[in-house]
């Protein structure tokens, strides 16, 4: 029985920390050391985080990343190591021929696994699918890599690749198997997305039976802006079986025994060989001397962390991508408004789960409209939550600004304009405690209302971070209903899931006077907002054509507001923000 | 002599109204028919409006696209055109072999150029080099084209191809000369920005040189949120030198005679001839043989736009912005608040300039802290102006706030916190106005103050469009000095222009006392902001470290109330919005 003993290190890297993140990489690299392993795989641009943006336009920035790198290198004593970073400059492969994107970077910059190994750089693989969809905007900053190196290291073949090279069936592990590849190092920064899970894997096992190779596949974790890493590290064997996995939404390392004499022994169909063998790509071969022999002990196989729920999933993101953005950040506190409702209910159970109920504060800031019940509601959960309100009333401030524009509206009816007045009193409350003690505020809206512009701008959507701007409201009520359940005992009172959903900003307000009912709502938003559907096809999905129009209507108006909301974490396939770009001025109607 | 009689469409196309763009389309070329014209063109994505953004990704709008582009193909008897459109599928020679950008669409989407004769498409020329840098993306919808055809014309080789391309010197141009073309039709959506407009009549002079052809570049006009086209589209003959220009920033019609003999009989350089010679990708020669023949008339040679001004630039991008984010998004009037500085006085007279006085509200809202001067100068300017005003004062607002927050600030001193709160107020009733009467809010920042974030979020941020967000504020006096010279009389106040710059949020409050002096803070920005110039360089420029690490962290620090900022239009080479990509959570500290 051969022997390959990997490490992985699911990281969570910030973007710009150099000096945080290259500590963390040697520390890691320390604890795989004691352990023995013969390499340690970190994730995509461990080194930077990810993703640096613009960042990657400063040459500066460039130049202190591959010191970093080198401070890296200097640690690989005895230890391989394969880790994310910012490579410049082309091999004579890299050349590009063919007309392709041009970046704007002066230099050739790429997306680069650096293979390190007896403290020194072996060699960079450039990474060669540039994922320019969605959240990704990899063509802006990097050229695609040309060059294919197969890497021998005390005697195991190992093929190296970054994300999205894996998700093409014709991606640089072909090339890497035929020449004869036993393990795959794929290092990844791939955002979680409701169900992304499923897919990866079962992509994962297929990449690894049709190409009869081991594959190893890093994954970053933790917060960036939009962003959730999800972690969900893996190993598949040649056979497509899982052999270990990474935490979910949770640092972790991973050591494992890698049987690569039975990758060679495992049967490969003749078609498969075939293909395999038309994958004429030139590789490049590099063997790595046995400058370093790690003695071994026992056999390491753990068992895994355990798969989580569909809707555990979102939860664990919605929890990190707090803790992590405020964190980052630099903030301690957390300030948010409660209503009364679900979303604030929902957002300050979250918020307490990321940061403590000691680093939130509830704010109440009622209206003669806010009902009684809502302040009971309010104040309950802020009971069960164990955090700390304060209650601002808002009446005396509203009637200062009827006063002072009674003049200006005269003879006009109230209408909408006197209820977004009240949510952008309390906008004003919010941020005036935000600048005075320095904690950061979380909004609380939903992606329906940000789907349909239900939401008053610098009002309600007033904040720093949008915990749930990307959750459906339906889900919004599954979401409370697990933290429901979780705990010990409910933390959101009963009433709250039940009452009727109002912005209560007029006598007798209720959010289906002016939208439709939330079940029959947030399918039509998906459809529309998530599958680019045309109101035909909405329509024979078996909707009402009126209210089809309506919504898209009122989504399709809406997107000026959305420009200027806070950000907030992605759960779905495609969120609001980087995922979902649309024009504001648009003359497009799709009804 | 042989002559082409070439027309070129400078048109305002509005992203995502097809209907009218094709209208627009039809128009034009019936006038071209009448001035007997071979062929017209249109500029890029002309049908759909530049850029549709995530509207690409929806395939409703791709289909109504090439339905729109049947329509106009309907209508092109006895002329011939190219036409910008999206195009789709893969024609034979654009079959990908090497790994590119995967687009995120299900279809191969081009940016194409329909070349349309005798009521037939004859063939779709897709761009090649897709700009997916500063404000582009075209990576993330595009496919880069492979074929290179070319077409005659009623005697006349003509290449075309699409914005990009030509800025390549090995670009299509290159195989289309080289392959016989007399005429490069070249299509454009360029968007304006400072100095750009003399760069690209060198690149087109140096291009029409080098391949020894007539060079006819056709660019849009008109606003779209962050950009403004700004026309100026160029014939230049084979020599280099300029035919004719198109107007700056107004649509335009030119019809042209090229003599096209004559570049047969151009002397190129052996050298070049060699290099010419060399161009051996395959192009594909369409012979569009003689369906019509129009009659000629007297030779056409215009002699063309007047050349603006760098200045005189600025404020036209700045007029013709503001007018089609208003046109465009079915608004007709503006509100601005008035506070008697130099920023909204600038933004006034922009304001009047695209839209009339009467359209235009200004707001005064003053504050204890308010001068008198101030109050002067708002209400001087807008006599001058001759926009109507209204005024609110704050103070009472101002107070029910300290009043409701007496409790929770008590043992607070006063500090950024009040200052804000008024800000806020003054964004509290500009959307109240703009609520009640549906009016846009024009907000008045400049791009000194976005960069360090000396401006409040939902204060004077508050608003949907952003006039002078990328006016640096060096730059905000010269362009109201230009205005004073413009008209009959000068309309800015001249203490305005005199006095120092203050928010006026507390006594005797100066920019100052907070910031740089403004000759000194701008050069800063610049290189930091636009150059991604570091630290150690900056301070090599001859300012002071502790100043220039004082600014940077400003600015670095302030990338959140960015995020939230309502979109302004692109004047410099990088501006903030989609220009300029940097992520909130980041601790790169260049300093």
């Amino acid at each position: 029985m051969r022997i390959f003993r990997i490490a992985m290190a699911q990281m969570n890297a910030t973007v710009g920390d150099l000096e945080g993140n290259v500590r963390a990489i040697v520390k890691w690299i320390k604890e795989a050391k004691k352990a023995k392993a013969d390499l340690i795989a970190f994730p995509e641009l461990a080194v930077t985080g990810y993703p640096p943006e613009d960042l990657l336009l400063m040459p500066r920035f460039l130049e202190l990343n591959r010191r970093a790198l080198d401070e890296v290198v200097s640690h690989c004593r005895a230890i391989a190591a394969v880790v994310g970073y910012v490579g410049q400059g082309a091999s004579s492969e890299s050349k590009l021929k063919e007309p392709i994107t041009v970046p704007a970077a002066r230099y050739e910059v790429h997306n680069a696994a650096a293979v390190i190994a007896d403290q020194r750089l072996v060699t960079s693989y450039y990474k060669r699918y540039l994922p320019n969809y969605g959240v990704f905007d990899e063509s802006r900053y990097f050229c695609p890599g040309r060059g294919i190196p197969v890497i021998v290291l005390n005697g195991t073949t190992v093929g190296v690749n970054i994300c999205e090279d894996i998700w093409l069936p014709e991606g640089p592990h072909r090339a890497q198997a035929a020449a004869g590849a036993e393990v795959i190092v794929n290092i990844n920064a791939s955002p979680f997305h409701l169900a992304k899970g499923r897919f990866r894997e079962q992509m994962l096992a297929t990449r690894a039976r049709d190409n009869g190779v081991i594959v190893t596949y890093t994954n970053m974790v933790g917060g960036q802006d939009e962003l959730v890493f999800d972690g969900n590290s893996l190993i598949l064997d040649q056979a497509g079986e899982v052999l270990v996995r990474g935490k979910a939404f949770e640092e972790d390392l991973l050591v494992v025994d890698l049987d690569v004499a039975a990758v060679g022994r495992s049967r490969i169909p003749h078609a498969r060989k075939r293909w395999l063998g038309q994958a004429k790509t030139r590789t490049e071969r590099i063997v790595v001397s046995g400058a370093y022999t790690p003695r071994r002990g026992a056999p390491i196989l753990p068992g895994g962390a355990r798969v989580l729920e569909p809707l555990e999933e979102v939860y664990s993101a919605l929890v990190l991508g707090v803790r992590d953005y405020v964190r980052k950040n630099r903030f301690r506190r957390v300030l948010i408004g409660l209503s009364g409702g679900v979303d604030s209910s929902l957002t300050a159970a979250i918020a307490v789960d990321a940061l403590g109920g000691k680093n939130v504060l509830g704010v109440l800031m009622p209206s003669p409209h806010t009902s009684r019940e809502s302040r009971e509601d309010a104040t309950e959960l802020a009971r069960r939550l164990r955090i700390e309100t304060r209650t601002i009333p808002i009446t005396r401030i509203f009637k200062a600004y009827l006063q002072s524009l009674s003049e200006v509206f005269q003879g006009r009816r109230p209408d909408a304009t006197e209820e977004n007045i009240q949510a952008r009193i309390r906008g004003n409350l919010m941020m005036a405690l935000s600048n005075k003690f320095g904690y950061l505020v979380l909004t609380t809206g939903n992606k329906s209302e940000m789907s349909v512009g239900y939401a008053t701008l610098y009002g309600d959507m007033a904040g720093g971070f949008a915990v749930i701007k990307d959750v459906p409201k339906t889900m919004v009520y599954e979401l409370a209903r697990l933290r429901n359940r979780g705990g010990a005992a409910a933390v959101i009172p009963k009433r709250v899931l039940d009452k009727a959903p109002s912005a209560e900003l007029k006598p007798d307000q209720r959010d289906e006077d002016s939208l439709p009912p939330y079940p029959l709502l947030d399918p039509i938003l998906q459809a529309h907002v998530e599958e680019d559907r045309s109101l035909d096809e909405i329509v024979r999905m078996g909707f009402d054509r009126e209210t089809v129009s309506k919504v898209i209507t009122m989504v399709d108006r809406s997107e000026y507001k959305r420009r200027q909301a806070p950000i907030g974490i992605k759960i779905t396939h495609r969120a609001f923000g980087k995922d979902r770009r649309m024009p504001i001025t648009n003359q497009y109607r799709n009804v």
